[in-house]
């Protein structure tokens, strides 16, 4: 008989731990204890099922060559027992046993192990709202909330809809329920969306961006309670007003389900993840741990973290699978990537954001710019808005995060790369990135915001963000707003204040006279590249005090309505 | 007055030159001194407008807000002189002048300098065919070839189209002119398409798909001369025959213009092209030069290689401008990343090819998967191949090609980004790339490429090339070809030969006994995946000689009609 492999946990971590298993050793004897009823389920892909891009829900847990994830499958296809309904009770570590209880029947059997592995995910946090337990309330945690969320939304039970949390979770639920013909509302406690994901500059042009499309947010706001009548939902009442709702989506994230392993002694990480070494062993050498339940180290900080992604489950698994088989693979650790696509928007960040950095103590620099992920006469080119952040001292780059209905996510891929190896802003302008028109601009976009930092750097540009700019605006600083656009292209839309002065740039050179040269002048186009030239030449014309507004129009939030 | 920085070409690496130069030094003079036209166009947009996807020819020489590069915008905007239409003649590098000479009136003009910046571009080869001056016979180099061909297609002068050469210039060729209503024929001297671009394997898959779209292809064949009638072509004469053709378009590649700079006594490389240190100087330390016109280094091999691609002419531009403003900046070299969309097909590569690794003495591994650009339940979602080669001593990544429908090129820039490194197929499994969805899949398809080289490494699991088992069923040789997909997936393609056994993956464990133990077995499915697991399965079971065909029926290309 081969040696035992006990799994516990069948959603995403566990079953790839057990298919490298078998792969890597035959003999092995492999079982799955899981306590629901779906396992191997595509949990990232229930939006796309609730907003109907995904037609079947058996498409959730089916192999891409179209065979449903059962435990028949299990079995047949890969020699392990998978036992759904499975819920582990206890681990008698001395003994090497888990005893588990079949959740329908209620008996109990117990289950030996050579290696344990523990995948056990996470459980949704539950906040301190009241009358969570009124109807029309969901989740969008597990497979199984995904068809009473679709059923309810084909019931037209969803009509004022609020969604409590704009994380990773909350903007998939916007994703997958947002509809002109629906009154879609989130809820965020904290100032911005996305917090912690987007710096606030991006994520307020997010919002902007969502909010022309019908999204109501609000922001700095905290809810208090549910109200209803005949016990279903009817209002959500926040510590600023009340919102009317017939269906609440509570998306506030989750935690590590450490129970079984804090019960059996193992040790749980500062972070409240289960604690284990490059090799994904816990503090008993026999137990590994992987996916939601564990704490990860942050490869940039050296910081642990926790980081409950699909992606590290999955890549965490091979590297177990490997490991219960007598191999020896490590995971390194996270640098913190995440990309999303909501309501035709994408979003990518990698590493550090700017206040994140600033925290941990670097003098950092950043750039936002504006412009297309791909050669702008490409009919499919799209604008995009990249943020990065760099090291001052080692000109190490820290962070990207890029929103857009452009291409974001390769430029985020890169970086996430050029993090892995510290990689600094010299290192970023000799890549050899792949061009041609359908893919990219001669000089990548990412590039080009890696040039704008070492010009900010180097002093060669001096900028302001669109918040300073506002800031300056709102203090009632004297200066020059000097918008270099085309007189057809400031009509369309512009910063309405007195010291702004529209002054096409073609004419700048012969109109230096019409600026007033002893004021501050910040420069503004629509996407940044018009405002660098016109500073260049003010600053060639001996005007002493010149500034550019990072990324342009294209940059500014605050002229929503 | 400021210094004088003569440019001597307008194409692409001159303006950027200019540009960057001008932002560093507002006092420069800077000239530009063009031969042809145009100036600061994009050639790399030319298919498109060729095919429609651009409508307007001006589109190609604006700037992303609109306005024409011609030189007054270069005056306005940039205080550049352009002068178009002027021929330099010689370099007088004792007292630092230049002779050039305007093409309209042959008046000549001697421009001084302080810096002189040759980027004088690239020739189109000239292949030894008799006929080409024959009418009907046309060039995609130069932005003013694009109007031409318009015209011509316009005119209904393109049904029987034979495009000579499959680089990338063919290609756009093809791209651009390919529709149903026209006979498209490809004439390559070597054996595949995109000969030294992509592997023979994959120019082969990639040949196929567009074949199955109407493309003709010819390979192996050498184009001898053209015929016409009354001055027109009417037929291409190859060593193996005649295709009737009313439109030739000749993509052979280019050269480097090096003429000037030989004149002037500047050192040559190897290669052909202008030799320049990583500073972009020439062996004349005023000189600097750039883009198509000089010699590049490959990082990987250390070797002088010729690299016409317009990312380097661009990134090169802001080199140069920094470092004849006084700067000290420097190019590191190309690693040889291309990128192309040809028919709705992507195909990207990076680094060495398997071929090309091997000469150079490499000991490799490769592996070539099939799979989805993102998570197959995804409506979006397209198939890719890749194609990864490694060094098996260091396990370091040396190369990545993929093509597909699906997303191929984010991968190629990872893969460029970690070859910059020197970095290992441990390093690749451990980059945090971003997943969601609409972006990826949970193990990234080119972790996933890696994970099958790493496997093969290990002797986890054995393959053969799709070439391999062809080559086996033409020697004859006895073995099993285990097709375990459904016979329903059977049906719709399979291979055509009696040693093919179907047996469905799900079917396999319970049904061993009906494979023949005591031969060879190779399986093959779809895409790879089940494949795979029928080979764990058999070894499991005792059989000794078990090999995959990497890449499935995806990766078969030898049931052309």
């Amino acid at each position: 008989m081969g040696r035992k492999i006990l799994i516990i946990g069948g959603v995403a971590a566990g079953p790839k731990v057990a298919a490298r298993a078998r792969r890597l050793d035959p003999d092995a004897q492999i079982t799955i204890l899981e306590k629901g009823e779906y396992i191997s389920y595509a949990g990232c892909g229930m939006p796309y099922y609730l907003s109907g891009k995904i037609h079947d829900f058996d498409h959730l847990y089916s192999t891409a060559y179209g065979v449903k994830r059962d435990p028949e499958f299990f079995k047949a296809e890969r020699g392990i027992d998978v036992l759904t309904g499975m819920e582990a009770l206890a681990i008698d570590r001395a003994n090497k046993k888990v005893t588990a209880r079949n959740v329908a029947t209620g008996e109990e059997s117990v289950f030996e192990y050579d290696k344990l592995v523990l995948a056990t995910g996470s459980n949704p946090i539950t906040p301190p709202i009241e009358n969570l337990n009124l109807k029309g309330v969901y989740r969008l945690n597990r497979l199984s909330d995904a068809p009473i969320i679709k059923q309810a939304m084909e019931a037209g039970e969803f009509n004022d809809v609020v969604v409590i949390g704009s994380g990773f979770i909350g903007m998939e639920a916007i994703d997958a329920v947002f509809s002109p013909m629906r009154t879609v509302t989130v809820v965020e406690f904290k100032d911005t969306m996305l917090p912690g994901i987007l710096d606030p500059d991006l994520g307020k042009i997010l919002y902007k961006n969502l909010y022309e499309q019908g999204l109501e947010g609000r922001f700095g706001e905290k809810v208090l309670r549910l109200e209803g009548q005949d016990g279903k939902v009817t209002k959500v009442i926040t510590d600023k007003g009340e919102i009317p709702a017939d269906a609440v989506v509570v998306a506030v994230g989750v935690r590590p389900n450490v129970k079984l392993a804090q019960e059996a002694g193992l040790t749980i990480g500062e972070t409240g993840g289960i604690l284990v070494n490059e090799y994904m062993q816990t503090s008993d050498p026999d137990i590994y741990a992987l996916g939601d339940c564990v704490e990860n180290t942050n490869i940039i900080t050296g910081k642990k973290t926790l980081a409950p992604m699909a992606t590290y489950a999955n890549r965490q698994g091979r590297i177990v699978g490997d490991n219960v088989t007598g191999g020896k693979s490590a995971f390194k650790g996270v640098v913190g990537t995440g990309v999303l696509h909501c309501m035709g928007m994408n979003v990518a960040r990698t590493g550090l954001g700017e206040n994140q950095a600033r925290d941990l103590g670097y003098d950092i620099e950043t750039a936002m710019i504006s412009t297309f992920d791909m050669t702008h006469y490409y009919p499919a080119s799209n604008k995009v808005l990249l943020k990065m952040i760099v090291d001052k001292k080692t000109q190490r780059i820290l962070g990207l995060q890029g929103i857009g209905k452009g291409e974001v996510a390769k430029r985020v891929d890169v970086v996430a790369t050029l993090i892995y190896y510290g990689g600094t802003l010299d290192d970023l302008l000799n890549l050899d990135l792949g061009y041609a028109p359908p893919f990219s601009t001669p000089i990548d976009p990412l590039v080009h915001c890696g040039n704008t930092v070492k010009n900010k750097l180097e002093g060669i540009v001096n900028t302001y963000t669109a918040a300073e700019v506002q800031a300056k605006l709102e203090r009632g600083d004297d200066f020059v707003l000097l918008d270099v656009r085309t007189p057809q292209q400031f009509a369309t839309r512009n910063i309405d204040d007195p010291r702004v002065q529209q002054l096409t740039l073609g004419e700048l050179r012969a109109r230096l006279a019409d600026v007033p040269k002893d004021k501050e002048i910040v420069t503004v186009c629509a996407m940044g590249s018009r405002a660098y030239e016109a500073s260049r030449i003010l600053k060639g014309a001996g005007f002493k005090d010149v500034k550019l507004m990072e990324a342009g129009m294209e940059g500014w939030p605050y002229d929503m309505e």
